[in-house]
């Protein structure tokens, strides 16, 4: 659609508002990545850093009766974490801009910062700054900067013939998040992956040093983010459900709110494994199950077919 | 106060709640400068890469109805290249965390976005990256990411004997808002000092390289700020009114008003100027004005008397 200046944000699509930032953001020969990608690279003197943000809302990302101030801590922390993680580098140093209305209970911010910092201490980064003012709700900004040693392993690089593989847990955040819904506590394995997400941390240097061609950590969605990597590489990826282990605990919640429970592990967030594509099957490190495969083409299909079930985020 | 887990954030002051989150952060042998000053310096290989993070909030920190999308992009740009400014280091790198709420119009938000870029310009800084998300309110996190190439100039260095200098305009904002709260748009010069303040980029680098030993940007307010610099460097800070000479718009707000204008200079936040000691006035670079000195003791003092006018500024 065309932006009018009076078009309410409301009628905006998400990536629409996004390019129309970035076109007003001029970027430098420094910059090796800009805006669009998990994180931000620029050169800095000799170094190569590494930077990301991210943004949580009070009563869209989370919600106080559903996960403690640690558990938010903890996520804000893991997300950030995990952007870094993508682009195969290591994060450093944290900062955390915050939002906080003033009936909040003092314990709920110092468990967040809590959850934070043990979060940040996973990886060895620390928080070296922020700022706190008052606000209607929970808002938390969060910015991640990290060092790659390596050149960092962007969305871009899928070529057709390359394998898709996946490495930490998938599914298990929406599994979660569907119990909660529906005013349950259990599975309770769920419920706090979806409180706690554990993303694994050591696996964007391995893949970056095994030769992925590109690399993103699923946030939106497996299916949603799959789509990211397809359109920044211009190919089509193709997922095999049957290359997945369905966990119990999923079982356990697509029989108990009759769903399959593979929606979880196609449409669902939150979990914060890392998806990436390597040249071959032999190139996946330790850890990684291949997934799927890249073709020719565009977009993403789900055992060759369209995939109709739920989808990714849309912010707007 | 004692913090219980169940006070809400009301009763606790700004810096309590700041030193209780300090506590729990860690920080490691590379952390040159922590939480605690303008900004956070971080040794990252080769490098010193500075690091600042401000959070602006609608209704708190700026009204949309005083102040056009464009100047509240100024002004989040501005106040955080100032706080690089303040460490004697140079500006490189940008991100932005937005909340917005669904009925913004888009041209608020690119309106914001130009003046975000146009400010950065101003020092060849660059937006790398962001996040964008609905939420109740405008909130805007921006983080700025800098180098500095020699010792970065902190708060804690101000020594009995050194001269206190000032660099940019002090008190037009404060008069501008003063004046827009009581209804009024004029004099421009001074609404237009509030909506998009000029903070003196160039002075933070030549204050470092003149030998300032502390430097602080003013945004709470200049005796405010002194007072930071005295309880950080465990000094007093005499200023004398006698070395400001007060502007004719300030003037002619103070006889409008029936307020003293240097209620504005010495009170007022939001110009961005640099605040600095030097060892000697002979040290303090062209276009620093001296207003003060450091002596033996603690507090601030305004010739030489306790300062009773409005200050600073709580963040709760």
């Amino acid at each position: 659609m065309a932006l009018s200046d009076e078009t309410p944000l409301a009628e905006v699509g998400e990536f629409e508002l996004i390019e129309a930032f970035i076109g007003l953001y001029p970027q430098g020969d420094d910059v090796v990545v800009g805006p669009g990608d998990d994180a931000a690279v620029v050169r800095i003197r000799n170094g190569h850093v590494v930077v990301s943000t991210d943004v949580m809302v009070e009563g869209r990302h989370f919600r106080r009766d559903w996960a403690s101030g640690g558990d938010v801590g903890r996520r804000a922390a893991a997300q950030n974490l995990s952007d870094i993680n993508a682009m195969g580098g290591v994060a450093h140093s944290m900062t955390v801009g915050l939002t906080l209305p003033t009936d909040l209970p003092v314990g709920w911010a110092l468990d967040f910062a809590r959850g934070f910092a043990d979060e940040c201490a996973k990886v060895g980064a620390q928080v070296i700054g922020g700022d706190t003012t008052r606000g209607d709700q929970v808002v938390i900004a969060v910015t991640a900067i990290g060092a790659v040693t390596r050149a960092p392993v962007l969305r871009s690089g899928a070529r057709p013939g390359d394998v898709v593989a996946l490495c930490g847990r998938q599914g298990w955040a929406a599994g979660g998040l569907a119990v909660l819904t529906r005013g349950f506590r259990s599975p309770r394995v769920l419920v706090e992956a979806y409180r706690s997400p554990e993303p694994p941390y050591a696996a964007g240097g391995d893949a970056a040093e095994a030769g992925a061609t590109s690399m993103i950590d699923v946030s939106d969605g497996l299916v949603a983010d799959a789509g990211h990597l397809a359109v920044e590489s211009g190919v089509a990826i193709d997922l095999r459900t049957e290359s997945f282990e369905v966990a119990e605990p999923l079982h356990a919640v697509g029989s108990a709110l009759g769903a399959d429970p593979m929606q979880f592990i196609l449409g669902g967030g939150d979990d914060h494994p890392l998806l990436a594509t390597f040249p071959s099957a032999s190139a996946v490190p330790m850890g990684w199950q291949v997934i799927g495969e890249v073709l020719e083409g565009s977009g993403v299909t789900v055992d060759g077919a369209a995939y109709e079930g739920p989808g990714g985020w849309v912010h707007f």
